[in-house]
């Protein structure tokens, strides 16, 4: 395959970077320390984002001729690819947006890599150091917009939908692009894509030029969830719970789309963080919205969320059916809500100062087959952190899934066992079954071998 | 209906309009030599776009209680609109393209009438004369841009097309925008809609900022066709001669989807210019393209056209079936072409004056039951005023199924008859009745009542 | 010296002109009718800016063998320029500035005559359509900007001054771009240049990007008076009525320095128009502001307005000496007075529509022994009239004094004969030998001899 | 004074400042290791870039109840400012110019601090960090721009010099800048905003918008130099030795116009480095130019370095006399010579990283009478540090010109002492006679009374 790999000279064009010397040779060491081998797995992977796989290992196979090159030139950084995936090109010449995300990559990782590696005022162990950390990564990355009124709305939900489902977020992203929203995402294809495709047409429509298409990923993901050459303003965080905490410290309101494990991930790390006493007051729209056929699953996601997290939990949400201009209208409306209480409260429309967002759910959780028994999945214990404890668990499920180092443990080790109460584990068995009976695991046409197994806890 | 109609007071934004006070009182005007009737109707057209009809008259009927009126602003005029269509507004708002597109119909309305009624120079009998307004209407629109080199590729077809067949032409403006072409079609859903969707979408992946989506209509068959907000660039040309002239000097280079009479007009308008022998050398990309679907279809097309206008006319198109990357990559190499020869040539990339069009092309043919049955469609004559003639018949056939004056004759006299040799017209007649049986005469779901006979010539 | 005349060819840039073919022959037409003799003396006149001079004549003799030739080009028209002006280049280049301006010469000629020549509204004697025509060309020469609040500052006054008389203008013009108004003057050196000058420096503390320096001329007068490559708005009005009634449409405020005959002619047409019963309640802020050696001379206009035209007509005017600030304070106060005025009576921002020319300000005054002897200077007439009369004798003096034709008769017949009441002669002959005194009858250097004689009126 | 002070809210437009909530506790904490007197004291500088004096403790003392806070709000941060000088302001609101200095000051503080406080890699030791510290506060201040070709010229002179003086910077800059170059100085009045307002009218004539006036500064000079309004990209270096780094990795060419003592310093400083004999291949366009008066002035520098420094460090250098224009050409080839230089090499145009600056011109300074007197003047070492040491005595009379720290010193202890061999002394003494007696060292209108008394060494 590599041997069809396409060779080429790539410069940066809209946003040029210029680095030093010394982060240079960071980039091209590959040794420990250096950066290497995340540059050029963040750029493989960035490259290919025409392919529709979401099995990272895969991609690896297939490229592992893949190499890049930095060149110092005199109008600044150039990039050397040998052997790249022939998708990001057209006719001999990469489509630009795929060498915006290249230098997006790059830009990162440099600056990323600065902080955690020498930055004297950072302490990973300190929550606010974590918060200054995303809130830096993300200025750095042009995000924050001091001139703009909020009206970033994240959309989440499965990249393995129907195409049903899609055309629906599609028609959500175009309401939402009438309004003159932007749009921001986790990347990768399905309900990351088609939010954003409405948008622009919906955005020509209004004669938006500045459309934002945001996205937010980290090293692990972007691989099986390589940003559409759409997104416009890309950016990589170090890991998954900084990505997280980055869309709800950007993003002013969030639409959930119908998806699979890393969904209902993302559900329980929100609803984790919006139950935290400190955030009660806190406006933060977030409207659960599918098709007529969604109906059935987004009824089982209530259920889920009123049996295990309480009644509380399920009012911080709204579930819309089969109408994306109320989606809209509604996600519209919460905007307004958000600038007031910013307004009021004097906190920047750009970050989510005033939001808390507890240790639990900054500390990254590193999936093992030690650390997947060890999660409490018991009601002893206030909402928020069954709902961490709870959000591990499906984190787990997707880095099984999806992830190289996931892929690989269970590979050697069997699948992942979950240990908790029996009459607390039912609804989430249910859960998890009915993602695989809709094909929510995987892309459609493999078939789905579970990464898990769930073990009642002996009494 | 009109009860739901929106009253609302708009003003331009992006390209302001000024006018005189002589201006604004020949559009309030609606005695005989005033504008106010054909702005009214074309203004309604625009704003309706929204809504899937190409009966220019239900549309007409469903608003008649629709006006307008300018208001005078220190900022420049603004327009009072009265039980205007919903579908023109998002909550409450009017989408902006709309906005613009009412602003594009004041400024053509008030230009072209100011050449036809006034300037000392115009006559309308004089072939260089009507190039010229052609020429002065275009840019007074704004159409004209020195600065860029050739790549605006006119896409022509049928507006009442199968999903397939709209996704292939949505495929194929991905393409041509992923080369970095633009697109100007004749307004309307369908073959007209698709590919600026698709270099939309092009465009934004390859960060190409003022991508033109260029519309070019007239007033006869504006109401039928209405403007997709994503057009940019409108321009209302005073009929239809000057439209199909219009495409030819503006546009460098054509793409054909599959479509029913008026498509037909277009091959044999094109076709019957490139033949003038003035022509020859001309290069003038020509594509005729389709999905696996459209085979049978092109197969047709081109047999009439060797039928009745012989292998040379053949030989100025080149027929790509289920290729959307080949039909960009061959229009991109043909732009070259043009422009390597405009160069030589010292021509201008703007417009294309070299191209003769002879004045058989340019008078308008008003399609009349006495006028349709004068046509001569026999082989004595050559083969570029055929085509004309050819022409004016699928012409009166277009009027007769979808433009408010053609609909109202044929309902009073019954349909149009077009004779001529009876060899001859037997092409005519299949090409016809195919298009009756693959339902490209009207919108799906409305069973077609043809609005022609054919009448063998008695000897 | 034509010797050393630098041969090149210049493209447009920023502004792109779009010909058609008909246009360009009718620039290349030296005979009757042709544009080409109009069209050289002004680009002449254009590349000659850098040198002072305000001989009309001796510039043209300079550049006996200057000509251009006009080129079609794929990216629209080139000029070709033989023997031009070396101090339009800078290291073989042509000034951006100069090149803007020459494509705005060539811009309005084709414009102007288009009307002039064909448009059948056209009548030269109806009021209305001389308004219309002023409209028309200011709107395709893009002065009319609908977006903005009324902020353009007209500036008149001498080109021949002293060094602190230029300071002091130019002190103003820093004042007034500071407050973010326009600049808007004659063309030309002096008090024409200072204002733009301070308001450049200005407008680049005050990081004012779009800043306006807008040059009003006409064929007879650009000569002598040739843009500053600062002014980046440059229109050539068809003649020296219509650029007068140019000012006083497109401007909101006049500030008037220090001048000789030419300013004193612009005082007395300006206050003609606003002694019309029909102005008399028309904001129209009017300042006659000079540093303090120039007390003395705008007490002498004062004394000679009163004198003439009464206390009524001084009271349309405030005296401000040595002060910079309240000069643009007091003009940007007025701004405010324009623009409510302008909302209240719902007329545009960007045109005087408002303001009533009396035909007696727009008819060409073409000065002759004869015409300058048969004026009515006498008392027995309406102070409106009188003033028309008054500037009409100024307006001869000045053409004397530069202008080619003028010069030309006096060289010819001798100096112009002016008669009148001895009793209101007095003050013009006072006014008079002042200015030849303070040497701003001529550019410094040269000795003046006067072009007019004043001749009591035999009772 | 400080009752006519200004009370104001600013908020910043154009480059808009996102600080974290840690940068702005830092910013208001006024205790050790806070960043509040240093930010007090550079906005203090800014605000008062209007008035004439290069006392800085004087403008501290009349400003004493100066005070500012940070405000955090939705769009982002706002300074509140007590007693600020009034002639930041016209009419009320400050003057856009000073109020992008603000905060840009506000940036560079918070940045420089955050590698200077926290960052693991920085040795204020190591040659190579200082170099890479210069980099990364010039990249932030988005000064290093990879798009533009080598065109930034560097203007070094006095900041009180004569009229005509002034007048031949300003015609330089004009001529620099109709040739598309770029400005850079170091802030303050005379040849520092000569070449800057040149510049500024020349880039209106040639239409070019983004003309850069950059001023590059630190915390001990822009109180006695503060950044003219004109300037638009501000930057503040950590030190006086920072800064002359910048100047010599960020411009493109140095212009020397006739200074006092502070200029001597720098021309020591640059002959000094390029005198290393690693940077002997370098090309670094360096021209003294200077009006007729001037020939004398550096006739008499050229004497003092040919008799210190050798011929060969005067043959770095051209010295043009009276010619603007020859000057501008100069340059300009110089640019040529520069690009072509470092697109060979492969050297970034927008930083010079390929020039060595040794330690010794890298080590702050701290004139002092101990180091003072401890300066090894005397010919017994290699000429770059020589020169290295020459330049240190300049630098601390300038400290005891202009400098609080410097001042104070002087005013406790009496003048500093320099020390030197007798025969070697004598040119620096006639020099710095010269200065004096040119009245080089202090603005006119003042009498000079020395800061330094030369000793010879006892044999």
């Amino acid at each position: 395959m590599s041997r069809n790999g396409v060779h080429a000279r790539v410069s940066p064009e809209g946003s040029l970077e210029i680095l030093s010397s010394k982060e240079v040779n960071q980039l091209k060491d590959d040794g420990e320390g250096g950066l290497y081998h995340l540059f050029r797995q963040c750029a493989l992977a960035v490259l290919n984002s025409g392919t529709i796989s979401d099995d990272s290992k895969a991609i690896m196979e297939t490229y592992q001729d893949f190499g890049l090159a930095l060149l110092q030139q005199p109008r600044g950084i150039k990039i050397e690819l040998h052997n790249a995936p022939p998708s990001a090109f057209v006719d001999g010449a990469m489509i630009r947006g795929i060498r915006e995300h290249l230098f997006s990559v790059l830009r990162d990782i440099v600056y990323a890599n600065s902080i955690l590696a020498t930055a004297g005022w950072y302490n990973p162990e300190r929550s606010e150091d974590i918060t200054n950390l995303v809130f830096q990564v993300l200025r750095n990355a042009e995000i924050l917009r001091p001139e703009h009124e909020p009206n970033i709305v994240v959309c989440w939900g499965g990249h393995s939908i129907s195409r049903d489902e899609y055309d629906y977020t599609k028609d959500c992203g175009h309401e939402l692009g009438l309004r003159g929203l932007d749009i921001c995402t986790g990347c990768g294809p399905g309900a990351m894509k088609g939010p954003m495709k409405g948008a622009t047409i919906a955005h020509a429509k209004q004669r938006i030029d500045g459309g934002r298409y945001i996205g937010i990923t980290e090293p692990g993901i972007i691989a099986a969830e390589a940003p559409n050459p759409i997104v416009n303003e890309l950016v990589i965080m170090p890991d998954i719970e900084k990505r997280l905490e980055g869309f709800l410290r950007a993003g002013h309101g969030i639409v959930v789309f119908p998806g699979g494990a890393g969904t209902a991930e993302e559900i329980l790390y929100l609803l984790g963080v919006l139950l935290d006493p400190r955030n009660a007051d806190l406006p933060f729209p977030l409207i659960f919205s599918g098709s007529k056929e969604n109906a059935d699953y987004f009824e089982m996601i209530d259920q889920f969320i009123r049996n295990t997290l309480g009644d509380q939990a399920a009012s911080r949400y709204r579930i819309i059916i089969d109408d994306p201009e109320e989606t809209a209208r509604a996600m519209n409306e919460g905007m307004e809500t958000v600038r007031d209480y910013r307004r009021y409260s004097r906190d920047a429309y750009y970050f989510n100062w005033m939001l808390t967002v507890d240790p639990i759910f900054q500390t990254p959780f590193e999936p093992t087959h030690d650390s997947m028994r060890a999660l409490n999945l018991s009601r002893d214990q206030e909402p928020h952190r069954l709902a961490a404890n709870l959000r591990c668990a499906f984190s787990g499920i997707v880095a099984g899934n999806v992830k190289a180092e996931g892929i690989r443990q269970v590979e050697q080790h069997g699948p992942f066992e979950i240990e908790g109460d029996p009459e607390f584990l039912e609804p989430l068995e249910t859960l998890l079954d009915a993602f695989v009976a809709q094909n929510r695991m995987k892309l459609p046409g493999q078939s789905y071998k579970p990464c898990y197994q769930i073990i009642e806890k002996a009494e």
